[in-house]
């Protein structure tokens, strides 16, 4: 990403890059998500998807904690990346389609 | 999606969508890449990283076309996302330490 401008596929990139980093830095590991970080991520970035019940953090992170260590490291959170874009991929045909 | 403020994840998430969309309306099929358009995504989205040989498009094609069909479609693509996604990170950290 070392060009003047960057194309659109760069700029999507670098911004699900910071969407982490901005949460994964508020506490413990930097570069990993505790489950408070990914309650945080789910209902500040996804409002519309995060249910009111307090424990979607806990379940988020047990889904998606493949090598269970209790935290969501940057392999684990591009898997839940790729989850959504299939989903909202979906939803934008089905809309198409209506 | 149905916010009136997109959250960054989903700004990024139907930033990656457009990408797809745009290449793979070119021509065959419009929910599908073919070779030509997968190329054609290359040079333009990722100009770095694009060689100039002129088989990349296949290659890549032929790297991501898990189900053989000769296109690369949505599934196939967001793959493709996941590995640039790693890549963008590691490089973003290596930069972060020097």
């Amino acid at each position: 990403m070392a060009h003047q401008n960057p194309t659109q596929l760069e700029t999507a990139l670098c911004m699900l890059i910071n969407v982490f980093e901005k949460y994964a830095k508020q506490e413990g590991k930097k570069d990993t998500l505790t489950k408070k970080e990914a309650k945080t991520l789910l209902e500040k970035e996804l409002p519309g998807m995060a249910g009111k019940n307090s424990d979607d953090g806990d379940k988020l992170l047990e889904s998606l904690d493949s090598d269970g260590d209790n935290e969501i490291d940057f392999k684990e959170f591009s898997v839940f990346v790729i989850c959504l874009l299939c989903c909202a991929h979906n939803n934008f045909f089905l809309n198409e389609i209506k």
